[in-house]
């Protein structure tokens, strides 16, 4: 085997722990959380079913790449719950070095594609990356209106915040909007979400 | 929001279901076994690293969206092990009818393309399907590797076995090949693959 091929499936093996990084969000039917790993995937096929409410073109395939890799950086860097403003103030330069690390592992050409990857997803200024944008932000939402609400409950979550998160969505995916506008506001009647 | 759209936010309910469909496979670091969801995000991260090492021309996204539902149709059918040809057995019809149905919830468009996608998995002959097959035969032994063939001892795996279900490596990605059989080598050394 060759040094590159070592580095390759180093990278692999390393990856794993994707799958150890939790998440708040529960599985649709409240059993557990999920984590980074059944994320990512879910993401992809998110991509996948819901890439006809995207108005402006966008590579599919390219988002489904970025959306597998845009939680790598938390296997170093943890992850930071969307609500909590002091755990995300200092993620971002955390995120930063842990994206050198862990695509550094790999040959120098694929670890450049993936961190520039990573950049696109973070700047959110392709179409491929606010398509990554919308389905990160409709697939908590979907989970926590068939787990009941559970997550939004546990940490007191208001709906100005839900809002606020997912406000892009309106302008980018509108009838994506539509369908999540319509579960925020269900989830405020039901009292599982803050009002105001 | 439309029936079409109905349709898909369901699908995308539904198969939240493949985060709890377990596999024998302990992670790399041996804590738990993985599941399918994980497992396929992993075949999907494989499917692009690995690209490189397939001598005849594959259509890499197409192979990712492969791997990304192939184990879907174990929502409804249940994971039969690799090595557990009772299990096995029977495992082909139930999971016909799974795929029916699972994809049958999708706008039939969209449905019916997911389905001869998997289909084209099972029959595995096309390139995108021998990728597909190679990485899905690659990472459980990355992993067995990583937690010290925990997996095989549990269950009294034979290297004549490992070298059965892979077989198919040797000829369709020869270099790949030669990586695993390297790892199931050094497993018989250990004695955590018996040998013949």
């Amino acid at each position: 085997m060759t040094q590159r091929s070592e580095r390759q499936m180093e990278f692999l093996r390393r990856i794993d722990g994707l799958k150890k990084i939790g998440r708040q969000t529960y599985l649709a039917d409240g059993s557990r959380k999920e984590n980074d790993a059944e994320h990512s995937w879910h993401l992809a096929m998110c991509a996948l079913v819901l890439r006809e409410y995207m108005p402006e073109p966008v590579d599919v395939a390219r988002t489904v790449e970025m959306v597998l890799i845009h939680d790598l950086v938390e296997i170093l860097a943890g992850d930071a719950y969307a609500y909590d403003a002091k755990a995300q103030a200092d993620q971002h330069e955390k995120e930063r070095a842990a994206a050198e690390e862990i695509f550094g592992i790999l040959p120098p050409d694929q670890g450049g594609y993936f961190k520039s990857l990573w950049e696109e997803f973070e700047a959110c200024e392709s179409g491929e990356a606010r398509f990554a944008r919308v389905v990160d932000n409709c697939q908590p939402l979907l989970l926590n209106d068939a787990s009941g609400g559970k997550s939004w409950r546990e940490h007191g979550v208001k709906s100005a915040q839900v809002y606020k998160r997912n406000e892009k969505v309106r302008e980018w995916a509108p009838e994506i909007w539509e369908y999540m506008e319509a579960l925020i506001e269900k989830h405020v009647e039901l009292g599982d979400l803050e009002g105001g």
